[in-house]
């Protein structure tokens, strides 16, 4: 299949480090190459592919001083559609930026949403474009934007071979996200100290959080069953999720997909979560780990860690959230959208 | 004619408070209304306008608290082009966001850049679209963007009754603007002193500015020959300017328009002006103003100030920035976009 992959240029293709979004868009470029497709990969110049790259800006925008990125993401969208009769489809992971100018060409798109989409400004651009493809990457993500033309979930997935299992055999829990209000840190720094474990955090500090930090985090981060361990990087993340006992990911947020529960399932370390967004659709209750209300619940669930097999927490990360599996289901959606008869036909068999 | 004009949805048509460029597209429309053509206006729904009103978003953005004000622009676009075959051109005022569809579709159109182009992302988007006709506030803004396809410059407008010539028979000058670097207050103040006169301040202070204000400017507000008005009204603005001996405009930056400095000229108050960006093109030096270089040049040019005939400042406004030209001007743009052909004869005349 000829496919163009329309990545955000504020990091490269994968990011250099952060940048969540462009990460997801590097491992489903490299898969779908890897099956043997055509893939275009429209990105910044400083992007690392296997696909054919289509350079828009020099270099990721987050990097340099730019006064106006939306400037380059119009310039793509440009380079996209001059383009747009070399693919059968075209799959955008840049929001709702090429919506009018998809619709009035009649193209074959798919968008994933990959941000939050509770913010009340969208309503009317998708009540407006309510026949646009998008896809969620869970299904909770969906729930603000019910008149969106959902197509399908498709969960993140990282490469097989990214991290491997560990034994868990730190005696400690790890806590790895921003420091910010909505990530709870300081909940996971009492559950780790109820139940009695040490914890070690990675994070990083944006500036818009130094505030929260300075006023709510810092002196927690003084208490002696507690150590920070600021900004680590891939390795040092792969061996810390190996060794912990679990991953605690007491969020207050709605969040669509949360990268690193799956990275723990990956190194086999099941994960403490709170019931919140997508946590009930990544963590299989009693399987792969404990979906908690509150602390005494995440306390409690910590204490009963053993009875996870780490085995399971492996298994679940590569039938579920493999980036195989991700691109087998993006290239199932594709196939829908461009042979939507086949859709019917299925719909009619299923029913009868 | 049909003529769609669109607005930015920041503020409302014309604004409540400030909004320069809806300002400007509020003065554009009411008078090709006056002048009998069919005018549609894509805007804020609180807009007031009697061209046809196409609300987009129910009241100006600026006004509430929006996450992400993007949203209801490309939203814009689709309510435009989804009309686009009602109108004869459509007039952009929102920069090069709808190019892309615009060029697809092989649309008229026309768009004004009212806002500083000399921003290096910019560069690469008016490569690609060299051939969207823009228009420039100025001669001078140009200089940033050779390559743009520009079709004309058309100065801003007022309307011819808004203000009313005064006889500067206050004994003082006026500064009108933001408290911001690149205005440069302290220049006023100081020429105002060197000259030995009062200088009455009316501007506001936005939050960007502030710790500006606080260093650079606060004290000289201190100084006895200078008065602080802070923000004012339409009314206040037009009496201040109306009594004043001149409007000092000591701007350090290729400022592409001022509208203050036509205001002045509106009530006959003659403007001091640094030779920065547009100035040269606005101020007739000797005859409605002067146009200096340095602090010294303009305590000369505020003792000569009375060889500035106060009617020729309004008769240089009336002739040349009002709404009534303005229009005049853009409806002769658009004719040379809707019938190239006869350009093509002009200039086949000019050169005979």
């Amino acid at each position: 299949m000829r496919i163009a992959q329309i990545a955000p240029l504020y990091e490269s293709v994968p990011p250099k480090l952060y940048g969540g979004t462009e990460r997801v868009v590097a491992y489903l470029t490299e898969e779908l190459v890897n099956q043997g497709h055509d893939v275009t990969l429209f990105a910044s110049g400083d992007s690392v592919t296997h696909a054919r790259l289509i350079a828009i800006s020099p270099r990721a925008l987050r990097l340099s001083n730019h006064v106006d990125p939306l400037a380059y993401h119009i310039l793509q969208l440009q380079e996209v559609f001059e383009r747009a009769d070399e693919f059968d489809i075209l799959h955008f992971h840049t929001d709702y930026l090429h919506f009018p100018f998809s619709y009035s060409n009649n193209l074959t798109t798919i968008t994933t949403l990959h941000g939050r989409v509770d913010i009340d400004d969208l309503i009317p651009i998708y009540q407006k474009f309510h026949d646009m493809p998008v896809v969620s990457i869970s299904d909770a993500q969906r729930d603000p934007l019910p008149m969106a033309n959902w197509v399908g979930t498709v969960y993140h997935g990282l490469p097989l071979d990214l991290y491997k299992k560990g034994e868990g055999k730190g005696n400690y829990v790890s806590f790895i996200g921003r420091i910010s209000p909505e990530k709870r840190v300081d909940r996971a720094i009492e559950i780790a100290r109820q139940a009695n474990i040490e914890i070690k955090i990675a994070a990083k500090i944006d500036k818009v959080d130094q505030e929260y930090y300075e006023k709510n985090i810092r002196h927690l981060f003084r208490l002696p069953h507690v150590e920070f361990l600021g900004e680590i990087g891939e390795d040092e993340k792969a061996m810390l999720l190996a060794n912990a006992r679990a991953l605690l990911f007491p969020i207050d947020w709605r969040e669509p997909f949360g990268m690193v529960t799956i990275e723990s399932l990956a190194c086999g370390t099941p994960v403490i979560a709170y019931n919140r967004g997508s946590v009930p659709e990544i963590i299989t209750h009693g399987k792969t780990g404990y979906v908690v209300e509150n602390i005494t619940e995440a306390v409690k669930a910590l204490r009963n860690i053993n009875q996870i097999d780490r085995d399971e927490c492996r298994a679940s990360f590569e039938t579920r959230f493999s980036a195989t599996i991700m691109a087998k289901n993006y290239l199932s959606l594709y196939e829908k959208l461009l042979h939507p008869e086949k859709k019917e036909l299925a719909f009619i068999s299923a029913n009868e």
